[in-house]
């Protein structure tokens, strides 16, 4: 039913919301690189990004990289919703579909603070670090278990979504539901006119203005027109997805917060100054939707924590594991150096 | 028919279009402000805005402003599409809804010089200005009619579309058109939910990242959430338009270029090279598919140009005409400044 045959499951049995509903037989789809050693301190989590999977966190591990199975346990938790994890496109009955509750990126952290601690035992992790919404659950990791986290590194993603996020974000769900197939999520059919729309909405988001201006989709990525990249690069991907699936998931991003949770009690600045972890932020310096102004004010009440913006014109895509070389290797270099301190 | 009693309607007749198409019985609707002088050389030129009608353009026009009535005979004409001046919603079969041909703003500009020559006699206008898709008419006039022009200020609008505004504006007509209610133009009744996705789409675009973050909405404009911003500004607003309206505009919009015409044969350079008119160029600083990088670029083609940022965090709304006081007295001081200029 998998087309990944590369992962393994942690069986999260009833597993407890924060809304108060129950995720039955919920299910965290995970892969590791490398081994965890006998200390067992040699851990990092990475976890995925809005509409990836473990496999496309690859690009930023492998020997000689900052993330080296050879040296380090690399556990890549599948964020649920992105059809791999718990998702309303592999949920049975009744919490499959519209029926798959609201999941926060608190629940994703409670997820793998079990995964990490039953299962591997594990007590103190060297490094969380993702992209995007893995950048924003690496913030959620630093503030929710500040003890545990010696090192996180978020890129292109903020510890709260910001409000203009949410907007855009809302544009593109009103764009997918916009289309009568989508039959508020309890089609039969995919809603192929929604999704394409989805796609459309955000391929003017992702990359940058200079992105387009400097006609990268067509220097570096082959796409002779804008409509050619359009479809070949957003509609085709998008339509690969569930759509329900991706509702989810959009709900947590909007959802992300790191102190909406009885930790902080919504005290924003509380939870930022509790991450203990030396943090380098990342945000792309052309980035549209997670711009570097509010990763400036997040680390402005972060005690240890240093901003590092990416140089990039590629927008948000910039972060991409892989998407680039110069970008990968500028933020393949800034996990090494934050590797390094002690 | 009309709901606004208070404007004019220059008869175009039989008038040819760029695409070689025929828009028969044309009707560029406009208002005038002012008198003419004897000698007709105190003519202004203020064309609307995407959604604009002339009445829209008021704000900036009146006695003791830079737009003075009592000086200037200021013609405000009406952009075709916006339900005005010829649109899909006003036309006769078969040329009515989704028969409306494509217009461009070439062919706009060609109907204003009908109705500044021929209706009004005028050789020699003082300034064109405008904001947004305004701010590209203005530009058009400028390159189009170098000699006739001798000031020129758009502000928040390119002299070309480039190809990021271009795909901002696919997703909105993505988001729009896949509302099965859409029927390609052939509705009966206006697409509600697509509307209402367009709507939602634009809300992400229009302000900027830091008008959400400053919470403008709710501090200046009176909305207590976000979702009350979404429906009240931007969804009531659309709502009120006919769909093919909006997409017809929105093509006029993606096209526009003042060399894609036999003047200058897409030679985009040599079009910015040839505007004479003094100009001053005014991008919003925050403005996120018109960006200031656009506008330096393209000042830096034009031999009698200036860049001035409008500093503001409405994003492209500051430049609204009335939008906001501190945005409009900035608009007025430079449009005061470049009158002065002999």
């Amino acid at each position: 039913m998998n087309a990944l045959p590369d992962h393994d499951t942690f069986e999260l049995g009833n597993f407890k919301l924060q809304s108060g509903r129950t995720l039955a037989k919920g299910k965290l789809a995970y892969k590791t690189y490398g081994t965890l050693n006998s200390r067992r301190d040699n851990a990092i989590v990475y976890p995925t990004f809005y509409s990836g999977k473990h496999t496309d966190n690859e690009p930023l591990i492998g020997d000689g990289l900052a993330l080296d199975p050879q040296k380090y346990f690399i556990i890549v938790p599948n964020m649920f919703g992105n059809g791999v994890s718990s998702s309303p496109s592999n949920t049975p009955t009744p919490l499959n579909k519209a029926g798959f509750p609201n999941i926060t990126l608190y629940d994703n952290i409670m997820a793998h603070h079990r995964l990490v601690t039953e299962k591997f035992g594990i007590e103190r992790i060297e490094l969380v670090c993702g992209f995007s919404m893995g950048a924003q659950q690496t913030f959620h990791w630093g503030a929710l278990f500040p003890d545990m986290v010696a090192r996180i590194m978020p890129w292109c993603g903020s510890a709260k979504t910001s409000r203009h996020n949410f907007v855009f974000l809302e544009g593109g769900r009103a764009a997918l539901t916009a289309d009568a197939a989508w039959k508020d999520g309890r089609y039969d059919a995919q809603p192929a006119k929604g999704l394409r729309a989805f796609a459309r909405v955000y391929a003017g988001w992702g990359p940058s203005q200079a992105f387009y201006r400097e006609e990268v989709y067509r220097k570096a990525l082959g796409f002779e027109t804008i409509e050619d990249y359009i479809v070949g690069a957003w509609e085709e991907r998008f339509l690969e997805f569930d759509a329900n699936d991706l509702m989810a998931m959009l709900w947590s991003w909007q959802n992300a917060d790191i102190s909406a949770n009885p930790l902080y009690n919504g005290d924003f600045h509380k939870a930022l100054g509790a991450i203990k972890a030396r943090a380098i932020v990342m945000p792309s310096e052309t980035d549209q939707y997670f711009p570097v102004a509010d990763n400036a004010i997040e680390v402005g009440h972060m005690p240890n924590a240093e901003l590092l913006p990416l140089p990039t014109i590629w927008g948000h895509l910039g972060g991409g594991p892989g998407r680039n070389p110069d970008d990968t290797a500028f933020i393949n270099r800034a996990l090494k150096q934050l590797l390094l301190v002690n």
